[in-house]
């Protein structure tokens, strides 16, 4: 997020609180992935559940043919497949109450709607419906924290086979999501998470294979794992989200900057407490993801230009350290008072949010930085 | 919630996840709410923070006249004034970003508007403001939570002047929050910090009417504090909100049992781990408040009961111990594995809320129980 003196009368007209998009730093963090991409031979599956956005989604496969996204809801799917998008994982697993639903996506458009399993029981009940021929991606676990079967788990060969062999439905793979890449604690820990990603896919896949199983896709997560780069051989095509926006958590590992950060939320200066600002722009606005032990709290306060374009405290000195619903009470990480006279009642602020895809949510559109009463809308719901 | 074997068949057609609201449940708590206001012989100002959703206000001023409510945004504001609501106390500090809407407000119909401040800042400015006359509350600081002026601060009766001078404001009284009231660790730390709150304000007003000046309201706020009782002797109104449906924080509180609590996130299991279940309501359809220092997690699972009437695992046996964007992780509270066979995939659970505000502002509609069909919508923004 680079606001300069140019963008101060833009800013003071915004309500607060309102969600800023800098699209100069989100350009760069599109360009950053689809380099990794590139270098990896693998193709991109921009993840939707970030922007819920479609002009943004446009920007993040500009480069990219045949696009393909990943959708983490039903509404998500609804939305882009109405936008045009034919290439639809649905990457949350499916359920007998959400079948007539991907019935009603494919005759909107999704013509190569796939959903994740990783159940016999999911499979006998996919393969029992009567709908469209429908792509299924079986989700490998691979550290433990979500769902998936495990990559030597010895049903694997028996729920690709009870897939494969259901005549509606296609094999197109396996899945794999590392979230716990999000809890290390340094670059070589992620690059070997990613590592191990890779290998118990690819392990899972051989298996596949082995059995004379079709496997022509395997599918892998998370921005930090794939920006940590390596030998992708083998893998197809990466779900990326966050990367587009990028928030405090991805700087707390290393992945960004804060001048990488494209997403922030306006706030005004609603009062002034000893040595503590008091905002407009509580959990409400910036979501309740908290990041305490690094000290960030509800957000990293960006402080905005003065006309001569001096900035007062550098992004990071101050922090939301709590919230109620409409309130944020603003401190110095180091514990030192506020100047509060510096940042007079009224006066606007910048907060970075912790984690970018739970604070955008908190939006129905993004103020676009540099381009005033152009909003991007976003959507939200099931 | 009371969910009964009647309402199997609505909970299972509902999408997943929803919103549920148990309208019974919220009768009973809105009787319990005006019982507590009539004995203390104080007005009711709900505040539609919790709810923003008209038929549900309508139910909490169903046997008060001369309706009045309190807002935290703008949008509340603008809602509730074009469904005819006149007084309108916006209870977040304002500033001069938000004048130009306070006169649209008027103009719409909240003829009774009315502001906080705690500043000489804000008073001068509202003062220079040519608006119609607009009512004004001084906030006054009763825990050291948040904002407000203290009632012993030398200031105060300066500010208050200023405010009573000022030919287009009306001094209407004084505001005060006693936050801290969820974080007390028993019924006599909420009673004691009630009885503080009335004390302070009290103090305040004494001030004022001391310098001749006006104080016909004292406006006290919180669900718990209002519910401890106690001696309400020249307190004029409470602000209330989440008692409405109430929450797990004010169950661990001994504000209510979970059977009071109206409203409750009806998801799908979508997977099996070991001794745990998947569900498909992550941080966001739950929010990401947390509640683990008493052992919550993101919320507490309520069993359906079985076609027989029968419930497999009492409310509060199971939480949400942690959660994803679109998935939460159910465990039991006593480390026992969860016999996961009882929980089919595809089957359905409902998550009680650890705060009713943050989960129900994750959805635009409220499902009601024993009503199918007939939703009630809720707004958000701001």
């Amino acid at each position: 997020m680079h606001i300069t003196t140019a963008h101060l009368r833009q800013i003071a007209t915004l309500p607060t609180p309102s969600l800023l998009l800098d699209e100069v730093a989100m350009g760069a963090n599109i360009e950053r992935m689809d380099a990794a991409i590139a270098a990896a031979g693998i193709r991109l599956r921009p993840h939707v559940k970030t922007c819920k956005s479609e002009p943004i989604v446009e920007r993040m496969l500009a480069t990219h043919t045949e696009p393909r996204i990943a959708v983490s809801t039903l509404a998500e799917a609804r939305a882009f497949a109405a936008a045009g998008y034919a290439d639809i994982l649905y990457a949350v697993g499916i359920v007998p109450g959400k079948f007539a639903e991907l019935a009603r996506l494919q005759a909107a458009g999704a013509r190569r709607l796939a959903v994740i399993l990783d159940s016999l029981a999911m499979a006998d009940a996919l393969a029992a419906w009567e709908g469209e021929p429908l792509g299924v991606f079986i989700e490998i676990d691979v550290d433990g924290g979500r769902a998936g079967i495990r990559a030597d788990d010895p049903s694997l060969d028996v729920l690709a086979a009870r897939v494969a062999g259901a005549p509606n439905l296609e094999l197109r793979g396996l899945m794999t999501y590392a979230g716990a890449a999000y809890h290390c604690k340094s670059s070589a820990e992620i690059e070997s998470l990613s590592r191990r990603e890779r290998h118990l896919a690819l392990a899972a896949a051989q298996r596949l294979r082995g059995a004379g199983l079709p496997c022509p896709e395997i599918s892998v997560g998370s921005t930090p794992t794939t920006l940590a780069g390596g030998d992708f051989a083998g893998i197809t095509e990466a779900r990326v989200g966050v990367y587009v926006f990028f928030d405090v958590v991805m700087q707390r590992l290393g992945v960004c900057d804060y001048a990488d950060v494209a997403l922030g939320v306006v706030a005004s200066v609603i009062g002034h407490r000893p040595g503590e600002l008091v905002i407009d722009a509580g959990w409400m606005a910036l979501s309740s993801e908290r990041a305490d032990t690094d000290g960030s709290g509800l957000g990293v306060v960006l402080a905005l230009p003065d006309a001569a374009g001096d900035v007062v405290e550098a992004p990071g000195a101050m922090i939301v350290r709590g919230a109620n619903q409409e309130h944020g009470i603003v401190a110095r990480v180091d514990g030192e008072p506020i100047h509060t006279s510096r940042f007079p009642i009224g006066s606007r602020l910048c907060v970075l949010p912790i984690h970018a895809c739970a604070t955008a949510a908190q939006f129905d559109r993004y103020e676009r930085l540099g381009a005033p009463d152009e909003p991007w809308s976003r959507f939200g719901g099931w």
